[in-house]
């Protein structure tokens, strides 16, 4: 693997998702319960994600995790992508592994045989289509340096990392060779920052990343907010110009912003008859903008395409494209 | 449980469903491998299902089984139901389980401990929202006379039979006993015909049922034609007239027909901005045309929650309702 094979490798949490649409007292008592707050990521135990398993309304499961989900958006763009995540050996690890092999990506990491479950991520929507996340990170905590494979790293042209990575130390430590590798290589890292609480508590090193590290960064308005402390979005786009190539600011209904060598390029959203699960907007907004970067087309049209497939995901329950994004490429 | 506890009690095949959206060379070139045809159900062993598995795109995981379907969109209609059927002790059996119970559906089948997997369903949905279904029905085959629970088949006032249960010899016992059990009882019996070559492969048990002991008939188009072995539709109509209280008899696009004491209720299509998997519309079909029985309400009205039912399924990917059928119940 000497020569560039992919565009884009993504490192990140393997999850499946479960998805219920819950109403809002329920969703509100399970955020006072796991000390979290609605439209948040919370980890909880296995013995709680059991409890809260029990207790949600009927659902759909989906594989999911962050990076994956914008991995699987990439290579539903047409793009030639890896990954890189911790499965056990176990049914949902099989469920994960079909569906990211099914979608035409490469992924070989080694399943964990000894330890927790595949990871689950527990999502209840809202009727307002809002997502709340209880995770159960399972044999995702356990994926380690070993497992960054430095062949398909260093082939990458894009190594995407993403911030949930940090909330476990050794899948923190995977996510630090994986950068390590990709900078060593000459090739571009680009990091989504995941969640205003993630971003929260793992802030210095954020900080740190991207002002020394990241290429090109993603981020909702709170997650950036998050960062820097800023009072306000504007505060927030403006503290981070000048420190990675391009970063990309979504603002849900809003649209998005991409700020790059001190421009900031304003990408309306897509129109959406009826959003149902906003569940992957962000991740799906990443494969869209990664896709169109890898392909080397100009900033404005990354940003259409990012608007483009985080709207077919909004329309439906589930974080990774139903339609092929390449057929709606073409519409477009 | 002498007194009257369940509006229906549904007896069926205990499913997980795998849907997935293909193209429609992939699902031709995997009916002429297991000797189906695009629209229908094709038994296929376990080891067919893992081949068929490891080659069809990505997918979601959700419970299904048609009467299942049919007790969870009646469950959500607001009705108070009951069902039977075999799951395995395994990961899928538990999502089965919880996702009955989650809906308010009494489901006390004992698991089976050693056999077979839970089954599983491969669902294929093509461009046009066309399902065809690959099923390795697993420990559902296994559903025995003995799991039918006299107590809750007596308490019942429907129970509600699937045809697909007449593929296997011993869940085809357990499919009688049911039958017995509800008679004795003085309650009614309701059966969906499934599939028009289960119908074919069944059709003299299947006209005997009918003609001698079901009161409360569901069939599409396709089902009653195959089971009179009628050139068209009205002659089928015409030929189940007079052998059952009610025959719902849909048709699609085309609305349903029902068919009770020598009249012919029209019941035309609800409207749907898009058709995306028609997996289920006849078994919510089913569940709203219970439910309105259940609630003594006036045929007309039957057919009427019966078409909304299955408007909500055909609009996203999956078998079950996402909104909540009482919720639509009321904006009617």
């Amino acid at each position: 693997m000497s020569e560039i094979s992919f565009g884009v490798v993504g490192v990140g949490n393997a999850l499946v998702d479960v998805l219920s649409h819950a109403d809002e007292a329920f969703v509100a008592a399970q955020c006072q319960t796991y000390g979290t707050e609605k439209g948040a990521f919370a980890l909880i135990k296995e013995s709680d994600a059991i409890k809260l398993y029990d207790a949600m309304p009927p659902g759909i499961e989906a594989s999911g995790g962050s990076a994956a989900n914008t991995m699987a958006g990439f290579a539903s763009f047409g793009g030639n992508g890896a990954f890189i995540g911790k499965v056990a050996d176990d049914i949902l690890g099989k469920v994960f592994q079909h569906d990211l092999r099914a979608q035409g990506i490469f992924y070989g990491t080694e399943p964990l045989i000894l330890g927790p479950a595949t990871g689950r991520c527990l999502i209840l929507i809202t009727p307002d289509a809002e997502r709340s996340m209880f995770t159960s990170i399972g044999a995702s905590a356990e994926l380690s340096p070993d497992d960054i494979d430095p062949d398909i790293v260093a082939s990458s042209r894009i190594t995407y990392l993403e911030g949930y990575s940090f909330e476990a130390p050794q899948s923190k430590r995977a996510f630090h060779r994986a950068a390590e590798v990709a900078h060593a290589s000459g090739h571009k890292i680009a990091l989504t920052l995941s969640d205003p609480f993630c971003v929260d508590r793992h802030r210095h090193d954020f900080i740190n990343l991207v002002q020394n590290h990241v290429d090109i960064l993603f981020a909702n308005e709170e997650e950036i907010k998050s960062l820097f402390m800023a009072q306000s979005f504007e505060d927030a786009a403006s503290a981070i110009n000048g420190h990675c190539e391009v970063a990309v600011l979504t603002r849900g209904a809003k649209g998005a912003v991409l700020v790059s060598g001190g421009k900031h390029i304003v990408t309306p959203a897509h129109p959406v008859a009826h959003v149902v699960d906003t569940t992957g907007a962000g991740d799906q907004f990443a494969a869209g903008v990664l896709y169109g970067l890898s392909q080397g087309m100009p900033l404005e049209t990354c940003g259409k395409l990012g608007a483009m497939a985080a709207a077919e995901i909004i329309g439906h329950t589930g974080a990774r494209p139903e339609i092929p994004l390449k057929t709606l490429l073409k519409s477009l």
